[in-house]
């Protein structure tokens, strides 16, 4: 019966509405260093009494609140501006009491002013102030039980205590001290701040194992370090390896995902564990863990950071499956069964069963995992399939590592339906993969892009545009028209600030589809395989452009600052990037379709774009191969877009 | 640190937003007996197995759960509709776990259709049934048992086991014992069902001490009684009386609210308390407990009920004072502040301190109060000035009184702030009096009516509209123009269906104001009062006729029912009316210049407004002396309204 309950009765205030808040404060909303946060309440007592309504953030597990008072809006709105200046997992409350001297204080003013008797309000002003003395720091209650004794004093000079009850100074101290044990907090709340990062980042997926395949030889960190100039030349900023971990024997793939692998089959790198090692050890072909870390090192002095992958998942000959049976779910004749995500098997991937009576040991191993690699100065996750995997097991694990790591992002590979994509983003993941990579038509895209960008989930899910995944070759790229190639990674890195690729695949128009399929023939996914990087028809170059561009330009480092142009060309999609302060803008144009020339106009006029000088642009495309100026004399701008030359314009807009 | 703890791990589902729910389910949200209630809530879980989701309600303070299954609408949505069949007041909470053997169901029957081998897909299935089992009832667990031996038998004939797989019979009593301990529930939330009388009534508020007033009589309850048949026939169901407590007789106030009473002013019905007693007493004049319950009586007999009006104040002699000093603030020379609400002094009214230290004791005697009166038969109360006292006292004391008395109704004479009023509402109270007194143009009015219809509020306030009470008496009034007092009248009592006037005040256009106030001249707050209740020009038959419409038609029985009609003049107010199942509709017509003849054209053609027939309908003017029938042959009916001779129209829509 606890809704009947009789609360303290001496809390008149009431707090409600705080903003932002996400599912009342249990998740935490999501903002990035250097960001101001607007914090709204509503707060009220009962009669005419003033509030006193404050702010009060901490980093978790410390002891110290930042205050900040919040200002009244009227209509019992109060409100406060917060500057985030470091990264963390925070906590925070809206506390509410009752201004008794404030209120006394306002009071005592009117009645002057209507020429009532002033000596009983004066020792009324007293009384508080002797409360508040009380309540107060020795040498301020020494302070306001002196100001109490005058303004009680009947035979002093009335006037002298009429400035002191008019005094900023005395009420600001006495207001200082009011009375805390009446006051009213909203629940505590949690709120992640993020690095700069988190808000912007640009990944290259690729195998270490098939950076110098030769028909026989096994890659490595040391063979995946070759490649970093070039990557990073390319504009990433994130390396991005798929599970580093000794792959499963027991039930390996063949090629091509086949049931019937030959003795030299490297089987899946999602097929985690065997005799070697589980989730904390490394393939020994790819080398050693101080081979790692030399890796780590050689991307770090290129500004660049290393993900990656962690799939809660076992190959049947995983140390764990010994180790911990009751971690697993056993089928009557002794087996257990693999995972499965019809029509797709796998039969080399026993799933963890998170109904295990052993949950708490299976939690605190599982989030080892993550520390263990945290230790070793991994700080970007890819999470392999977290959907699969107990939905709570992730709140619990992600926002106690960021509780002590903020600096880490977890990346949710989870293709999965909205609700369950946004409970992982409030559980604390950094970025979600999204649909776009089936967002196919300009109004399709258009469309999603407002509900990721102008929901309520923005709070939150922060998405990440993957043309292509080691899992995904979309029919569009299946032509391997060179156009869609570049077009559709235009559009992700400029939609999306969080962006990535896998490649070589990508960069090198790789589209051979296996039959039937989303995928790529003969994947990389269970088998070596060789590449030729400077392969002619590259989009190398183009791809280098784009990020030069978004690592140049604010206008590309947020994802929420897009606002769609109307075009009269359903295969012209256009749009508006721009910081915020507005000094650095961008106007991107994509023809999308892949095979034709399409031209349009753009409606410029529209009030929200706020282009004032919409009727007399000057503009630079700064993705031509020689940037190019162009001038638009009226708000309706004239297109041609042919993807045989180029399928899209990045328009500076210079003035 | 709870907000970053462990979770029961075996519980995989996520359940949230539940609705309809008020500040996540700690306040009520309102129906009335008798309406359908659509419940949604967003459930999953990870992985692909299926889930049972249901809702659960029971009244407060009882042990036994109402359990309806909620059915799955798609994208982790589930829904249920409740039939409300008794009014109190409710706690529900929804509930989640994971559907194995339904899952497994599923899944059986694919693998069958794929024709994989089955001897050990009927294992596992006999392994939940064995699993459920545990969790039956006796005879159900012998049954299970049964099956799942059947069912594991590898030597039995396959054919049988996979009839026995898709028996509907065998998986609905398996599913009926689900693994409730990994279970998820959403947090307890609170719903209000309420009376019929609660979204439909008709208050007429009178003093009973001037009903028989000849120069010095005063009056009684069986006066007051005496007018009983008259207000039945104007057709209101609820009779309200101010204070019948006894009334202070320190700082008693004289006639128009002087300071200075002769010996035989009556003083005011809210200075509440004298040494006869306080509000658990009666005003000796108006007669003994014995008379008022014989009161009680005599309006039942009618169909009517008696709503009195409690003010927590006291008068400077109520008994409070000396028995529980601790529950006023005394000031430092020994008085107690008396009430003030600027510019308005009430010298005769001291206000309760909701901050003394006994509030514990002083929250259980004003809830005795209403106790009190309950026991004596009382089933609506009007509540002075809710807003000068603390708010959670009132969702304390209210929704413990809902939960054993749910007929109590609880009117809130709160003239305040929206968020305070919103909250007392939220906090048990049925009604709150409304702005509608001051909404003087079409265009105001509507603007506020779609407020109070539209948004998120009506899920628990309630308006309830007063063209005047003793202390309002708008300027529109104070003219006497007959237009306006019928005009008003019919504003409130077809734009709410809770409306109440004071009277007779009201139906006999008393409008001379005390100068400068928005109150009337000699008002009986402070005196008693001789009224000509057969004064011509009096407004009896047209309120009786607006009541008789109200009483007979549903159209006018429900708040949230109202569509504005555009007008192209802004003097006339136009809205349809309509019940639920669109069988008993009304266009009601006002124009709201009380001075001068208006016309203009409504426009019936909106899609919204669903007049199917909107080019060719009949009506008959219900309101008129005589009703009139009317043809408007297209979609803009042209109207004249003259003041001189009825400011309204209340058309029927026949066909």
């Amino acid at each position: 019966m606890s809704l009947l309950a009789k609360t303290a009765g001496t809390r008149r205030v009431v707090i409600d509405h705080v903003t932002p808040s996400i599912d009342g404060g249990r998740n935490p909303f999501k903002r990035v260093i250097g960001d101001w946060i607007v914090f709204q309440a509503n707060a009220f007592a009962d009669s005419h009494d003033l509030l006193q309504v404050e702010l009060r953030v901490r980093k978790v597990n410390t002891e110290h609140w930042q205050v900040l008072p919040m200002q009244a809006l009227g209509n019992d709105e109060f409100e406060t501006t917060y500057r985030t200046d470091s990264i963390g997992l925070f906590e925070y409350e809206v506390a509410g009491v009752v201004d008794h001297y404030g209120s006394w204080h306002e009071g005592f003013k009117k009645k002057h002013q209507e020429g009532v008797p002033l000596d009983l309000e004066c020792r009324i002003g007293a009384e508080l102030l002797e409360q508040a003395a009380k309540r107060a720091s020795e040498d301020h209650a020494e302070q306001l039980r002196e100001w109490a004794t005058h303004l009680a004093d009947s035979s002093a000079d009335i006037e002298t205590r009429i400035s002191l009850a008019y005094s900023r100074h005395v009420t600001d101290i006495a207001r200082s001290y009011p009375q805390r044990a009446w006051e009213t907090t909203s629940p505590l709340s949690l709120m992640l701040i993020e690095r700069e990062l988190a808000a912007f980042s640009a990944w290259y997926e690729y195998f270490p194992r098939s950076c110098v395949y030769d028909g026989h030889t096994h890659g490595s960190f040391k063979d995946a370090a070759k490649r970093l100039p070039e990557i990073h030349e390319m504009g990433f900023n994130i390396v991005y390896f798929p599970p580093i971990h000794p792959i499963g024997r027991e039930f390996r793939k063949g090629k091509n995902n086949t049931l019937t692998p030959g003795p030299d089959d490297v089987g899946s790198p999602w097929a985690v564990g065997a005799a070697e090692g589980g989730h904390k050890s490394i393939l020994p072909e790819l080398g050693s863990l101080e081979d790692f870390q030399h890796f780590l090192d050689e991307a770090e002095m290129r500004g660049m950071e290393v993900a990656l992958d962690i799939a809660f998942q076992c190959a049947p000959d995983h140390p764990w499956v010994k180790e911990h049976p009751q971690w697993f779910r056993w089928r009557p004749d002794g087996t257990v069964q693999y995972a499965e995500n019809p029509p797709k098997k796998y039969q080399d991937i026993l799933p963890i069963n998170f109904e295990s009576d052993d949950w708490e040991n299976l939690w605190d191993e599982l989030k080892g995992v993550f520390e263990f690699w945290i230790e070793q100065g991994v700080k970007v996750f890819r999470v392999d399939n977290p959907h699969t995997k107990s939905m709570e097991f992730w709140r619990w694990c992600i926002l106690n590592i960021k509780a002590r790591h903020p600096e880490v992002i977890f990346l949710a590979e989870a293709f999965t339906r909205p609700k369950r994509k946004y409970f992982l983003a409030k559980g604390g993941f950094t970025h979600g993969y999204t649909y776009f990579t089936w967002r196919n038509t300009a109004a399709e895209l258009q469309q999603y892009v407002e509900e990721l960008t102008q929901g309520d989930s923005k709070d939150y899910f922060w998405p990440n545009f993957w043309p292509n995944t080691p899992d995904i070759l979309h029919a569009d790229l299946q032509t391997g028209n060179r156009a869609t190639f570049i077009g559709r990674y235009i559009l992700a890195a400029t939609l999306s600030s969080n962006v990535g690729i896998y490649g070589p695949a990508y960069e090198l128009l790789d589209h051979e589809p296996y039959p039937g399929k989303e995928e790529n023939n003969h994947s990389e996914k269970y088998q070596l395989k060789a590449w030729d990087l400077n392969q002619p028809g590259n989009i190398k170059a183009e791809i280098a452009r784009v990020n030069a561009l978004r690592n140049n330009h604010e206008a590309f480092q947020r994802t929420f600052n897009v606002q769609f142009i109307p075009c009269n060309n359903s295969h012209i999609i256009a749009y508006l990037k721009q910081n915020f302060e507005k000094t650095d803008r961008f106007i991107v144009v994509v023809n999308m379709d892949w095979e034709n020339k399409q031209v349009g106009t753009l409606d410029l006029s529209g009030e929200a774009l706020g282009l004032a000088h919409a009727g007399n642009l000057r503009l630079v495309d700064q993705f031509a191969a020689k940037p190019t100026e162009y001038i638009w004399h009226d708000t309706t701008p004239y297109l041609e877009l042919n993807p045989q030359t180029c399928p899209a314009h990045i328009f500076q807009i210079i003035d």
